[in-house]
């Protein structure tokens, strides 16, 4: 048995993360929108020790709304009610730092924070594409490095709000009638190029000071960011090889902005699709690629390639003379790594449909409980990742089969808790909580001024 | 027994409307932050059949820590907590149209009605004050008159995205692959001063199409706003007299605009301390006044009047040379209510901070069960008000009073239901559910196309 643990994150992703779930006998369409619907889903996730729960996010609708379910509710506000229905698992919600204001959304992410009793996450995302940037009075969106640039300022703002209460300032003395030290609450003053904030924040520092930092970007502004601030890195990751050169670079890079290489979780995602037998899970794969309608599938992948849908042939391979990552602004890894899979596996368009439609680049595992239980093993053994970036290809059922198979058999192998043993989503993944950077600034300038 | 009923709000506030509430021996000066306290008096209200409860909001923290609980979860996030463990109770959030997207929000309070099965209502606000502008990056707060204009815009663009979704627009036809019909969601291409949005939401049309629309301005500005938009109006009006011209003064604006005066519901807050005897009620408010500390509101009196502090003597009345009210950016009606309870009264400074400490210009009423029930009734008969605000000094106590001793007589005159009627917040407060807008237009466009 080890003493270096599992950890797992369920992505809630609609009826699944393939795009044809939806259309299978027993899916529930209308799901998305639909509070019992994950609320069940978190319940299953929680009953088997997930240290976390998931969900991505984008402000735009995009454009193929007949090809699956796309109205969804706002994660802090679905996060929030889910809350209120679970007590341990993790709660990780996406929001863009392009189009959200710091105080607004730092905000949020503690009142999350505290709804939960500590159990907030946020997945910290720019988000690609022009058509979110028209729902923001913008032409186009931002260029890639604008958009990261933005980020960090963003952070830094963020995490000055979440400091700027002392974790003692309240004090609720109701004889003197003084419920919060004044000394005790600061304004940030921030000024940068993208933002003015004043602050202080209008909550107390929260259970978890920051919620958990997750990043998914594997772009080199992608990794940088990661490396100042990522406590969490979701990944699409499809070779152990490149799995592990890819922690490895990140964890490098936390080491280079002086910090503990241990407190950078890289979560690779990895779709499963179970069978009791390996046929039977085959049978199960190919039921959903042949619901992938192939002209809307097309239509998608042409937009993520910034090409003409009439340019890819179904029977053929991707053109030759497609754009260099360079040229791309919107999601650079995703593309490059779209890019490579169908160059090295020698795809046609309709094959590269079928394993994006499972796994939309991510690692589809079709197999029994134990093939996928040992490939989770190797991967964590090896290095390749400290846990994993559940994502099942039909939900609820995908989930159900995960946890009631392949958990039982990472416990059994020491791998994975076989209950929490922390409150807080911090202790799950075992992070520590932050010291505060405002409070510590101020005892350094009154030392300096006494001496 | 009459046929029209009265509404009932419940507007949650700390731990009571009288500033010093949390300093009564029974009050937890941590509830603000505490989901259950607030679950419990969401509960009590159901269970006294209130239409709706509601929270108040500003992005900001206001000077005075010390003075009471200030730190607290944002309304969004809290609303969708609470719409889990209650089921028929509306759920009314303030959010700023001044500091907020249209996108974003509209989108979060479209998740708290799909959350909560069509109970979510939207306190629209323009959000006074400086210190709030700066957490956004302004140097000051746009003027009055510009944050209007802005409402406007914004409502026009969040009613737009309301809309971008035809009611029957999901059709989940799994054999045929649609999900959604892509003619029945619409881009709303907004272009005006204050946004540019393409849309379409991403989210279909909730239950109830839009949130109720609620609003508390009572500046011309409010008036007219409230006149065009709102469908329920809380107040502060001192007197029946000036509630009945208030209330006829907005429905008339209301027709004004095309509208029926009796979708607008006109709700003035009070402030009941009630009490078994005239006598017991007294010697609670007492209580309640004794525990203000002067100085701490005598600040913010000033910081409202825009005066310098050490300008008002306790002991003396206000001063003769205040700002007339066009010269105040801020809260306009809150500022010219309170010189003129001052003034009508001949209130030293000490005496008007004793009356805003209790309810910050609304009506504090303090007397026996009947004597509220009565005022009560004479106000809705009357047409100076169609329900009430109610905003208990103490809560939960002040609440649990009101619930056990108020209500029932309500109920015994046919003022008050005594049962839920309806599921939705419309249904409640008998508001209609909104036409499509868009569809309508795209309607008449296509038969003029073909005529």
């Amino acid at each position: 048995m080890t003493t270096r643990q599992l950890h797992l994150n369920l992505f809630l992703h609609d009826t699944g993360h393939h795009e044809a779930s939806w259309r299978l006998p027993d899916a529930d369409p209308h799901a998305l929108l639909d509070l019992a619907y994950h609320q069940r889903l978190a319940r299953i996730a929680e009953d088997a020790r997930f240290d976390s729960l998931f969900l991505a996010d984008s402000p735009v609708l995009f454009g193929d709304v007949g090809r699956r379910p796309q109205g969804r509710i706002e994660p802090t506000v679905l996060l929030a009610a889910l809350a209120v229905t679970t007590s341990r698992i993790g709660l990780i919600a996406t929001a863009s730092t392009s189009y959200n204001e710091p105080f607004n959304l730092a905000r949020r992410l503690s009142s999350v924070d505290w709804i939960s009793d500590g159990r907030a996450g946020w997945n910290i995302v720019t988000t690609a594409g022009e058509a979110a940037a028209r729902n923001f009075g913008l032409e186009d969106q931002p260029l890639h490095r604008d958009r990261y640039a933005r980020a960090s300022e963003f952070l830094e703002v963020a995490t000055k709000l979440w400091d700027s209460w002392e974790d003692d300032a309240v004090v609720a003395d109701k004889a003197a009638g003084v419920h919060t030290l004044a000394d005790r609450v600061r304004a940030i003053d921030h000024r940068g190029p993208h933002f003015r904030v004043d602050g202080p924040l209008n909550a107390p520092r929260s259970p978890q000071a920051y919620p958990v930092l997750v990043q998914a970007g594997s772009s080199e502004d992608g990794k940088a960011f990661a490396g100042r601030w990522a406590e969490a890195v979701f990944t699409a990751q499809p070779t152990i090889e490149e799995a592990r050169a890819f922690a490895d670079d990140v964890k490098r890079r936390a080491v280079e902005n002086g910090r503990d290489p241990e407190h950078v979780k890289i979560l690779p995602g990895i779709v499963p699709i179970l069978g009791d037998t390996e046929e039977e899970a085959r049978e199960l794969e190919a039921e959903l690629d042949r619901l992938i309608r192939p002209e809307y599938a097309r239509e998608q992948l042409a937009r993520t390639l910034r090409v003409d849908p009439e340019s890819l042939a179904f029977d053929r391979p991707l053109p030759d003379d497609l754009p260099d990552e360079d040229e791309i602004e919107g999601a650079k890894s995703r593309y490059t790594l779209i890019v490579q899979l169908a160059r090295r596996e020698s795809l046609t368009v309709r094959e590269l449909i079928g394993r994006l439609g499972g796994g939309r680049g991510h690692r589809t595992f079709t197999g029994t409980p134990v093939q996928v239980a040992d490939t989770i093993q190797e991967w964590f053994e090896t290095g390749a990742a400290d846990g994993f970036n559940i994502m099942p290809a039909v939900l609820p059922s995908g989930l159900e089969a995960f946890a009631e198979k392949v958990v039982p058999i990472l416990q059994e192998r020491g791998l994975f808790r076989t209950e929490y043993t922390g409150r807080t989503l911090r202790e799950h993944y075992g992070l520590p909580r932050p010291a505060n950077r405002l409070s510590a600034e101020v005892a350094s300038r009154d030392a300096v001024l006494s001496s």
